[in-house]
């Protein structure tokens, strides 16, 4: 397992301790176990960070004192990080602490605290003239990890690596007759022989006409010859996710399986195409789909064309649709973007195709990060 | 894949509008998945349920809808179920749906929905006087979840079962020299044959001194001569959840490893005597901890006694100390709930040990629904 160094972990809290600035916050309270984890290098299940202009209040339970206390003792500490062990509650111990500190204006995750929690608290510690003001922040901590550092590329790297790796073995191991959910097991001790910690997400192995489920669950349906195969599969390394999707037909295509694979394939180069510093995330999106437009299968489109991949599988950058971002902050792409390009069409009762590589952004384009064949595979 | 029965869903939904009666509730906005679940049969990563008096408003995309239409066509359909797609977001949609029913007090679940979303749907909604009020309500479906009822309780019955065999086989498998990490990829492998969906959580394998982080990750370690090795597992069957964790020696046990052993195992059985209806859950947590500090190894149990298990891995019942409980409804035990009892004992440098069963509550105790050896086996 590796850690960010030290001397990352502190360009984060930069970033993050600007945007507090900007909201003249004395101090952000997070929540989001991902964006913990990316201040931290704290891995577990249970933690939460209080970000001063000085210092890092860490509370956590005794399950993770050992862990952490080993890795604040090496060379990927966190700065000024104090632990803090919870007694009763965590947010028992969050008010605690809140209350031992002089901020004015305490900034909250309002997407990552729900209704309830956040009532609680402002009960807990309201009240007294000189109780700080819980702030409902957005995005803080996500703005600074959209653009990846050169520690989360060179992972995303090795992990796109591999999970090519998993993708090229696949093909020799895939036979008529197996099931659905047999070739998914089967990638999914791979993912991890390959030296993934986990698969990022259930696996997707969908056959027939299953594959005009976007979202299928793996049955117990056996390939068979003539079918189109969607196989979309994620791997978490280092704590980072890649995410990868190719169709592969049983037996000989027919000419419709073909003409659908290579619409989508089209869609794909013109979304890759499209990438580039200063594009919009939805002329993106508007790429892949004018291409599927053009070949008559707009209607068949029903997704977005790609996400942000890091921490978690599904972050920002999300390329969709203008009308379908409930966000719509119009973020402009920026170099060290990293995200999924993955368009598809789908015919109920035909099935369908999808083809998904993990792209970073550069100075001037996009590299891919994944590498395997994008033809349609006659198995 | 197995659904609830209409009729099942219907006593459900039931259930759930007595509780929003109490509220005065005309509307209840479900956002938890595992409570659409719970009254839908609805097993995707995307949907709400708007519940009324008459009618169940369903709102997911078109990715679902094919299934969707397939279990109402079936002898699985949820009654009153209408569905609507979703156009741009879901809550864009949610807004617009709810301006079509004339409620006047929406209830939603503050507990599953963030401050930033309610304050985006407060606005969307609000303003006009005809608008409705939104109520914040806590548990309403959550109440209903925590009594199995007979269709719940065949599948626990049956996932039980099975995952009792799986660790069975296991101890056979087991061999001084493998990786932890080998080993719980062959745990995960095994849980999916035996004909689970996935594993429930991340598989613990902690082997020698790891054994004392309740929570550790399987590692490169290799299982060595005169380790203690914890095996925490579990498998998702049909939706639902159970958990098992049986602690092994690697070679002959140590007289210490015997003494923990037999503590952790007498504070185990200490526990489920203390489970009948009526009971307390801070009783049962006593029973075990109690049990513990006379062994003297009071300090060495950090967590729980045990959790709830159903559709999610972690519910209610919690079986913890009162003044751990941040919750602190004190709701008494009561037939066919279904949760673990898991006491441990975690010394740092050395070791620990754990065990973990599943109990559902009878007329007058509890019934064990995972039987596999306690005893501490030496491999």
């Amino acid at each position: 397992m590796s850690h960010a160094p030290t001397d990352i972990l502190d360009r984060r809290l930069q970033t993050v301790r600007s945007g507090m600035a900007e909201q003249a916050l004395d101090a952000l309270v997070v929540t989001s176990l991902a964006n913990v984890l990316y201040l931290t290098n704290f891995e577990g299940s249970s933690a939460i960070a209080v970000v001063t202009a000085e210092r890092v209040l860490f509370i956590t339970d005794f399950r993770y004192l050992t862990t952490m206390s080993d890795i604040q003792g090496s060379a990927h500490g966190c700065p000024g990080l104090e632990v803090i062990t919870v007694d009763a509650s965590y947010d028992e111990t969050l008010a605690a602490t809140l209350a031992t500190i002089s901020s004015r204006r305490v900034g909250f995750e309002a997407a990552h605290v729900s209704v309830s929690r956040h009532s609680w608290l402002q009960t807990k510690i309201g009240g007294s003239d000189r109780a700080p003001e819980l702030v409902s922040t957005v995005g803080i901590v996500e703005r600074a990890r959209v653009r990846k550092d050169r520690y989360e590329l060179e992972i995303l790297r090795e992990a796109a690596d591999r999970l090519s790796a998993v993708a090229g073995g696949l093909f020799t191991a895939i036979r008529c007759g197996m099931s659905e959910r047999e070739l998914a097991m089967t990638i999914d001790w791979r993912i991890r022989e390959a030296g993934f910690e986990r698969p990022a997400f259930e696996t997707i192995v969908a056959s027939g006409p299953q594959a005009a489920l976007p979202h299928a669950r793996p049955s117990g349906r056996t390939l068979t010859e003539g079918d189109l195969v969607v196989l979309d599969f994620g791997g978490v390394y280092d704590s980072y996710c890649v995410d990868l999707t190719r169709t592969v037909s049983i037996g000989s295509a027919s000419r419709r399986a073909r003409d659908v694979h290579a619409a989508v394939l089209d869609a794909q180069a013109k979304a890759i195409a499209a990438v580039r510093p200063g594009a919009s995330r939805y002329e993106i999106d508007a790429a892949a789909r004018a291409s599927l437009t053009r070949a008559g299968m707009g209607e068949a489109f029903g997704h977005g064309t790609g996400h942000g991949l890091g921490i978690e599988v599904h972050e920002d950058p999300r390329i969709v649709r203008r009308h379908a971002d409930a966000d719509a902050s119009d973020e402009a792409i920026a170099p060290a973007m990293v995200f999924t390009i993955e368009p598809g069409a789908y015919f109920p009762g035909w099935g369908g195709v999808r083809i998904e590589d993990d792209v970073v952004v550069t100075e001037d384009g996009a590299e891919l990060l994944t590498h395997v064949t994008t033809d349609l595979l006659e198995l």
